[in-house]
This record gives C-alpha cells, sequence and structure tokens, in this order.
C-alpha cells in the first residue's frame, strides 16, 4: 500500500445520499483484476451478499477479462465516468488516485462508495470503518465510508475488546507482512523469486524494491526523511487512533516485509492504564466477534499464516504479560489475519453488510 | 535452540587452568558436521586463527566425515572421553547435554571450553561473553567460557554502545528468526518445503514443528505453562540482562521463526533514562566494533538478511524515535546479523582470540 498519506478534502456534493442500501442492491467493483478485487468476489460469493447485479471495473489494460461470479463469466468493463449509474454500492480497489477521481462521481450518481484505497481515510467527514469496532461512526455517511490500511483492521478487530475493558495507555507494534499487501505482482514475484532462489539462480525485484526470497525488509512505502518513519507505519498510527477514538493514543510500529503469500503478523504489545489479567484478556478475545484465540502453550499452536489464509477471523494469541513493563500493566500478545480478507476485502463487503435493511 | 535453560552447577574441579592461550593453539571442534561447526572452520580460516593443529570431533553417527581446512581434508573423528589431551581451545556446538557431559573433561584435560551451547550460560563463576561488550568479564575463567544465545549476541553488541551513552530502563524486541537456529536440517527443510510448496505438494514438517513454507510461527522452543514465555525468549532475558551487567533490566521479547535461512532480524524498541538523539545513537553506531549502520531513508535501504549472511558485522538501521514512549526518551532500531556467525560461530572464534597472546 504505497498510497500518499496527505488526506484531501473530498471534491463532491453528493445530489442526494442513500444512506442506507435496497434489500438487493446493483453493485460494482472498481478494480476487480486485482488482489483484493477477486476476494471482493469471493466475499460476496461466501457472505451470500444479496447481489442485485454485479459489475466489474477495472483499467482499459484490464478490460474484457473474465472472471466467475455464481456459475457466470463476468466481463470486466472499462471504468468510465458513465460506469456508475444505476450503481447501489462501489467498491473501490484501484489506488487513491483512482479513488479520487472516480468516487466522487459515483457517489453523485447516488452510489455508497466504500474505498479501499487511502485517498479519503483521513478526511473527518468521511467514516473510517471497522464493523466490529466502530460501526456506530458511519450512520451519518455522506455516501462515502472508507475500508482503513489492511494492519489497522487486523490491530484495530483485535485491540477492540481489550481497550473496552482497560483503557489504553500506549501501543508498540512490530508487523510480519504478506506480499499480498502490495498486490497480485508481488505475490507472483515471490513464488518466482523463491523458485529461482532454490534453483541458484536470482530473480531481479521488478514489484519490490528488495529481493524477497528467503529475505525481510522494511516496507516499501516511501520513508519520510524528517521522522524516519515510512508511509505504512504513518497510516496505521493515523488509522489506528482514528478507528479507536482515541487521537492521541501513542503509538510505536515497525513494518517489516516477510516471504508470506497473504497474511500479515503482528507482534503488539499494549500498556493499560490499569492492570489486564492475562485470563480477562483471552476470555474477551475468545468472546469477540471476528476474532479466534490460538494460544495452545502446551502444543505451542499459536496464531500462523498458513491457518489464518482465506479466514475471516483473525487469529490471536501468545496472549502474556509484558516483561518489558515492569508495572505489570502491559499485556503481549501476536495476531495473523488475512490481509487480503479483515485487511482488505472483506472489511469492506462487512460494511456494505451493516447498511443493508434490517 | 531448544536446550535446557535450567543452570547446572560445574561438576569439574579443573587441575591447572590455562587463562590465556599459546601462540599457536591445538583446536578442537565438538559437533563439526552441524550448522555452527561448520562455520566455526570456516570463522578458524577467514580470520586466519594461528591454529597449529584442528581436531573436529562429532557423534559416531557423523564420524568418518571428511571437512576441508586451509587445503586439505581433515576426517571427523568419534568425541571420546580421550579426544582432548593436548588440546588448547575445544569449541563446543553440539547440543547442552554433551557439553554438559564433555566439557569438564576438556577443562580437567588442560583445554579452555567455548561452550556455545546454553548448559553453563548462567552459571556465576562461568563467564558469558560477547568480546565487543563485556570482554573484561573473562580475564577471570576458571577453564569455560559461554557463548550466547544467537539472538542474545546479536543484539547486546547492538545496544553495547547506546547503553554506554544512556543506561537502558527498559526493552522491548520482536524477532525475525532464520531457519538456521534450529541447525543445518531446519534450513534444508526450509528448502525442500517451499519447493515442494511451489509445486502445489505439501512437506509434513519433521524438524521445525510447523509448516516453514511461506508461513511464519512462533519460537519452536517450549512454552512455559504459567508464564506463557517461550525458552527461547527466557534465554534472551536472561543471557541479556548477564552481558549487559544489568540484572533487573525490564525485557519484554516474542521470538517468531520467519522463513529465511541465516540471519535473525530484530525490530527493537529502547526506552532510557535519559533522551539519547536519533543523531547520536547513529554516530555510535557507526563508530562501534561489529556493527554497519545501514540507515538510507532515501533509498529506502535498511538491514536485510540477504545482506547480513555471511556477514560479521551486524547492519543496524531504522533508528527513530520511538513514537509508542511519549516521553521522547525511547528510540526504535532495526536490525539483522548472521545468526551463524555473530549469533554462534564468529563470537566463539572472537573469544578464543582475545585468549592469545599479546
Amino acid at each position: 500500500m504505497t498510497d500518499v498519506l496527505d488526506p484531501p478534502a473530498p471534491s463532491f456534493a453528493p445530489a442526494r445520499i442513500n444512506r442506507r442500501l435496497p434489500a438487493h442492491p446493483v453493485v460494482a467493483i472498481v478494480g476487480a483484476t486485482g488482489a483484493v478485487g477477486v476476494e471482493l468476489i469471493e466475499s460476496l460469493t461466501s457472505r451470500d451478499f444479496p447481489v442485485a447485479e454485479l459489475r466489474l471495473l477495472a483499467s482499459a489494460r484490464s478490460a474484457g477479462t473474465r472472471l466467475p461470479f455464481r456459475g457466470r463469466d463476468l466481463v470486466v468493463r472499462d471504468l468510465t465516468e458513465d460506469s456508475f449509474a444505476g450503481v447501489d454500492v462501489a467498491f473501490f480497489s484501484a489506488g487513491a488516485a483512482v479513488s479520487r477521481r472516480f468516487a466522487p462521481i459515483a457517489v453523485n450518481a447516488g452510489a455508497v462508495v466504500i474505498d479501499n484505497s487511502s485517498a479519503f481515510r483521513m478526511v473527518p467527514e468521511v467514516p473510517l470503518i471497522v464493523p466490529e469496532v466502530n460501526a456506530p461512526a458511519m450512520v451519518a455517511h455522506g455516501g462515502l465510508i472508507a475500508n482503513p490500511n489492511c494492519v489497522a483492521a487486523i490491530l484495530t478487530v483485535a485491540l477492540a475488546p481489550l481497550a473496552q475493558a482497560a483503557r489504553i495507555r500506549r501501543l508498540s507494534v512490530a508487523t510480519y507482512q504478506a506480499a499480498s499487501g502490495a498486490g497480485a505482482a508481488a505475490m507472483e514475484e515471490l513464488r518466482q523469486a523463491t523458485g529461482a532462489c532454490l534453483e541458484g539462480r536470482s530473480l531481479p525485484p521488478r514489484v519490490l524494491p528488495h529481493p524477497c526470497a528467503f529475505n525481510i525488509f522494511s516496507h516499501n512505502a516511501a520513508v519520510d526523511p524528517e521522522t524516519g518513519y515510512n508511509g505504512e507505519e504513518e497510516k496505521v498510527i493515523a488509522e489506528t487512533r482514528r478507528i479507536l477514538g482515541r487521537p492521541d493514543l501513542p503509538v510505536g510500529i515497525t513494518c517489516i516485509r516477510v516471504p508470506v503469500l497473504r497474511a500479515h503478523g503482528m507482534a503488539v504489545s499494549v500498556e493499560f492504564e490499569t492492570a489486564l489479567s492475562v485470563d480477562e484478556a483471552r476470555r474477551l478475545i475468545a468472546a469477540a466477534p471476528g476474532l479466534r484465540l490460538v494460544d495452545d502453550r502446551a502444543a505451542n499452536h499459536f496464531p500462523m499464516p498458513v491457518e489464518a489464509s482465506g479466514q475471516e477471523e483473525v487469529l490471536v494469541g501468545r496472549l502474556r504479560q509484558d516483561l518489558g513493563d515492569p508495572s505489570g500493566r502491559s499485556l503481549a500478545l501476536f495476531l495473523v489475519g488475512d490481509q487480503l480478507l479483515k485487511g482488505a476485502a472483506l472489511n469492506a463487503v462487512q460494511i456494505a453488510e451493516a447498511l443493508l435493511p434490517r
């Protein structure tokens, strides 16, 4: 996710706002052929979303591609200013530039836009939503709802039940991020570069900035020359604060890419204002929506990408006192969530579900 | 490294102690065919250690193997109680059980033992040494010197120059650990399992407890059922405190295996008693022995396993304020060191070098 962070003001004035969706909405997907686009189609199917009609949209380069949906092959069409007539909800997943240009057009045409890019995430009037965490914030949306950065979504859904039980004082995160966050081409680069490496050859990196085979590297987003934080880290800090409703929460984070295909891991330390016991935290995680407790100390079985990939739930485990905090008010945990599902497509579809008639 | 942590008392009474080595020592390597053993031979060569004679020792299973050293093939011999006659310095790297049994025999035979296992690391009378950090602590050794856990060695050599400039108050670490830490067989398992995965097959894990191809998992050392910390984390905490001479230092750590062959990464947050600026930290790292500053924000070039593998220096970068600490007294950094070199063989040879006549 290498979008520009600066939040532009929304440059549209919706003629009419449909705050809720009809029972059987017409759905559009912008960026249908990308890694997230394909998972959006999958999630609409797996969650039995009541699609009246599905329009797949992409750049001219991908137009004409056929993608399966409910037993039929749908043709991907070229994205134009006329693409949104009659559309009730449009999922955007084609980067910030496309969202900046076409999201206002879609909203003005009467669609609710659920935007997976970073274009509008920090615009105060645009709700930034993880349904399990802050669904009420989308009630007064103005036609546009932002879907968070993948790390922020996976992190906040895991922290929410703990934050409700004890106020968080500060947060420290180290990520283990999959190639999927850089798109389908990065996933293919990881496969090909690894295969070449095993044969003693070396493929020069193309999509990713550094060799990915059997290697890890600091996240590819540009680094702020003054602060030393990269764009991914800046997004996670800003969005985590916004989703948790804690605009001043101190968040330290290091984002690292690892040779994993599609699930992000995070080692997290949370300092609370008042102590929260490990047992209580475990009970809260086990009871929370969207989470699965995977915390078997005897079997050394904790969250792993191979078990989180393709799963809707975020896996949470290794719950224990953080021994780096002598006050005893900090917990450590490790979590893994599918970057393409809870980190992107699933969360977007969950936002749309919350707008369906009850 | 799945050795038992409990430190047994040393069960030997050396007849005579050679606190320093002769100018041209007779050298033995116990565990010569293992991943670290092979690197010990390499390091003796690359550092031009003045070896008078090299004896390669291993279990009966590996005896008879031939390994090259300075243009000759040396035959690996069966380790017995008689193996150490005439040996001046013996490097042990065959696990804690072998060290417990044979290290006292070697010391009683007159050798200085440099032990890479965890058997004696927490015995107060046995110095635990990273030469750049605490070389003076080995002056009064009793024939036995312990080589630290790989994470502890790589971490403390990077922290030492900072700790000298400002007292550390607390420490938080998330590791990205290579397969080599679990031995040569784990490295081969990573290669084979990844190749199989790329062909759509799945190899059941044998050496490692979980699938390693395109996957990460919590370190394979057994987990304390009470605290939730695994044996690797317990070692790093205890040894880091001991090497830095800070027996009560609060250390929080999460140890994770990643699909990398032989270099360990660490995301580290250090809170100091008094603020240390990023510029000053960068200057200290750049000037410190055993470290290389890799911290190019404009080029997004930071420490990576592909660049640390085979290197003696630990690569340190991503130096910045830790935004998770509002007091401004914390720094964040990311470092990568070769697990088989600074994390094992190189550090052991450096200890031996410090015992040569000046």
